[in-house]
């Protein structure tokens, strides 16, 4: 059985709790990050951090504890449970003001902090890293501000299930033609020597993942376009893939059923990947 | 201290809680309703009964107890609490599967299920009703599915807030330059005896006070448009107001610092309030 943190407190995960009162269960009122655990270390914390604190900022809650306490806990959660390979969630909540309302509470209502260990022993070496994924597309119809890494998370999960009564692996969102991104992922193309990717704004989640890709490409000398792609652009790309925290770089062979170049995994995703686990594990915490 | 309802248990409200791992804390996989109380009955408990499955539906998800079940917890939780004027909030998520996915749980992963009370004693006499509320127009940037009464209110709760930071009572959310609806309300202006609110769709929720409320208008002679309208059409009306469960129906009086009609609740809203209330306590149960 796992060890969770709940404020303040390492429980076993059966006995972790929160008040039916809890603005996160009622309102949805919650931010989260997921950070990847790599041989035992963490993965861009402090990328996670940042970001954590400008979900926090965006909605006016309070900082829960400050950033050496919170990789404390991390790490002491990766001790408990002894997590080699995996990823460490983390959510923090408006807390509970013994009654619901739309208004926020009172300043003084202490967060709700929780963070949990997802065990994926050899998940560096996954072989959909080897095949590549099959994606769908999906309209997207979250809300207006996915730069907010929010618990609102109901239909990045439909479209999970869209996706697998599909039999694909997943599904890129489009809105006004142009791909936004994937459920849980960002999402490119590749033309030639070019990395196509969405710009950064309110309509997509600002990937930790993504910014270090991208340094990683630039690095190597690749050229980065930042605007929108249409689907029938990213079917006649040479490549496709995404990024997240806990996929790193994974390849996509498939869209709406129709091959992205060979319909394999290509040399530029493939090379991101090996740079961005080499480069991630190294500067691991 | 309250007696609230949690899977089929009766428990003190301080020891109402639900795992860390509830699909409706991690990823706002949750619906609710809200059935007001008036004189010890419940107000339209049979809509509010046809909209929950409505949403459960949408959802794939399991309804949780027949109705029958539900309204005799309804009236428990009015027993036991002394409620004679307030409302029955009642929220059921997808469960508590054990850890975290983006996919759904297994089909056989139990809902959970949570009721309690709020009691407002003379909540059909609400001051307001004799002064009218103030407005403002915020955009509105919830997800497409508005239809479904899901948890996800963050953005409702924003523009709340927003609402009070301008001195306002509550905001009305425009999309493509047309009035949706108010943050937990739907929305209506009166030109002479016609009577607007925008039609049904994914846009707005299916108010259950909305539907009665139209009903009762057409009885009364009025003549009803489905349809969008502007913030400038609204603010030129004769009349606005809102309605819902909890509100009954509350005239609008500013709309954006500008005086709505005489600023003052107008006839058309005032006498829709009266029927809406002795109809309602007529029909509870």
């Amino acid at each position: 059985m796992r060890t969770v943190y709940l404020n303040g407190e390492y429980l076993p995960e059966d006995q972790a709790k929160v008040s039916i009162f809890d603005r996160g269960f009622l309102m949805s009122d919650g931010i989260y990050e997921v950070t990847s655990v790599l041989g035992g270390k963490l993965i861009d914390f402090d990328g996670h951090a940042v970001r954590l604190q400008r979900s926090l900022d965006a909605l006016d809650m309070k900082h829960p504890s400050s950033k050496d306490d919170l990789l404390e806990v991390h790490r002491e959660l990766v001790r408990r449970n002894d997590i080699t390979d995996g990823m460490i969630y983390l959510q923090v909540t408006r807390g509970n003001p013994g009654d619901r309302d739309f208004a926020y509470p009172p300043e003084d209502t202490v967060p709700t902090v929780v963070l949990f260990t997802q065990a994926k022993p050899g998940m560096a070496d996954s072989p959909m890293a080897k095949t590549g994924m099959k994606i769908i597309s999906i309209e997207d119809q979250r809300w207006g501000r996915r730069d907010i890494k929010t618990v609102q998370l109901l239909y990045p999960s439909m479209g999970k299930m869209m996706a697998k009564a599909a039999g694909a692996d997943d599904a890129w969102m489009v809105e006004d033609g142009h791909v936004t991104e994937g459920t849980s992922n960002n999402a490119y193309i590749v033309k030639g020597n070019t990395i196509v990717t969405r710009h950064l704004g309110n309509e997509i989640l600002h990937g930790i993942t993504r910014a270090a890709v991208l340094r990683f490409a630039r690095e190597a000398q690749m050229k980065v376009e930042e605007r929108p792609f249409t689907i029938v652009e990213a079917q006649s790309a040479d490549e496709a893939f995404i990024t997240s925290a806990s996929t790193f770089v994974m390849p996509v062979v498939e869209i709406d059923g129709a091959a992205v170049g060979q319909g394999t995994p290509g040399p530029v995703a493939t090379r991101l990947r090996e740079i961005y686990l080499d480069e991630s594990r190294k500067a691991a915490v």
